[in-house]
């Protein structure tokens, strides 16, 4: 049985849920309560398993892994249905870079640890740290509209007709927008995808409030 | 002939420059001069290329790709010798984890537009977003450093004795933490790996002062 130590709330987490339910894995939910500080992310046990404090880390017998999307690759290569990539090397490229643009782009600056050191650290307002949540998805997504939009290529999904790694980065982050109050008005493309895959059970399942730790 | 618009001293543009080189693809440079503001990765011309103001782009055929580490798995698959990546789906998963551990928590909190949006909208002071950047790199890379001294995987390179995607992200991390002076004498494996990496013309051909918009 695969292991997924992961957070109801953290996005990178709710990425591996949605492809383990891609594919039909089952999975033991194991809670890692994050909190600034003291959260149990940075225990000694849990730092066994990843030096690197985060979550998610996916154990599949008795193998360690850790970075959703190196996780969801190796789910889309050991198994292969349905795939959660396009057939060609081209398409493929694509659709990684809608995906790293929000892993990359928008995703990391907006981070628990992240929001942290600029209120702590850099005594930054409660107001000034939404306003940079904001201005990162905002200008984040807006490029991903703009890819999407501007591509004969996109389907229903953010690449033709299936759901692929696009898709499965793009609805965490929406959620993650709309808790921040982001204005997502000008992404009609983006929200169409958003409101298609959630009509999937695969992501339906995933979502923050039907997991166990949510609260 | 392939096209690159990059910038010498873009990390990202860095990590494709030396992927190219390793598969042996000469490619046409041109540069892209960045700046805080008005630089020209805001020109309408640079904007059809790529909503999203970014460099590195790479244009292969005619066809536009974006986001390097889609543009080196692209190379990757389009040109398999000599691999960026291992023989199995476990060794990928490792070598994609210690890639993205630098593409998405250090990187992105460290580049031009966050740092100019830490100056300029949040006040922050000169030195001040220095500590920033070496706090964001140093935990990094100490994350990093864990990940491969801890395991026996890691050969004269990161993963084995031969140069993959996760030494092509780490060299121009490096350079980058250099650049601002930050404490990397608590990171032996990984500087082992650093000097392994410059030895090889791919990497060392690639290095932001040998490029020909370097000042």
């Amino acid at each position: 049985m695969i292991e997924l130590y992961n957070y109801f709330r953290s996005s990178a987490s709710f990425r591996v849920r949605i492809a383990l339910n891609l594919k039909g894995l089952s999975f033991e939910y194991l809670p890692v309560p994050l909190t600034q500080g003291g959260g149990q992310q940075f225990t000694p046990e849990f730092k066994a398993l990843n030096p690197a404090s985060l979550v998610p880390v996916m154990v599949d017998a008795g193998q360690v892994l850790s970075q959703s999307l190196a996780i969801i690759e190796y789910l889309d290569e050991t198994h292969p249905a349905p795939p959660l990539l396009p057939a060609t090397a081209l398409e493929r490229a694509r659709v990684r870079a809608i995906a790293l643009s929000i892993a990359c782009e928008i995703h990391p600056l907006n981070n628990l640890r992240v929001l942290g050191y600029l209120g702590k650290t850099l005594g930054v307002s409660g107001e000034e740290k939404s306003a940079w949540y904001r201005h990162w998805v905002e200008t984040g997504l807006l490029a991903v509209e703009s890819m999407l939009s501007n591509d004969s290529r996109t389907g229903s999904f953010c690449h033709g007709d299936f759901a692929t790694l696009a898709d499965i980065l793009l609805v965490p982050q929406i959620f993650n927008a709309q808790r921040f109050d982001s204005d997502l008005s000008r992404m009609p493309t983006v929200m169409k995808i958003f409101d298609r895959c959630l009509q999937l059970p695969a992501f339906a399942d995933a979502v923050p409030a039907k997991q166990v730790d949510a609260s």
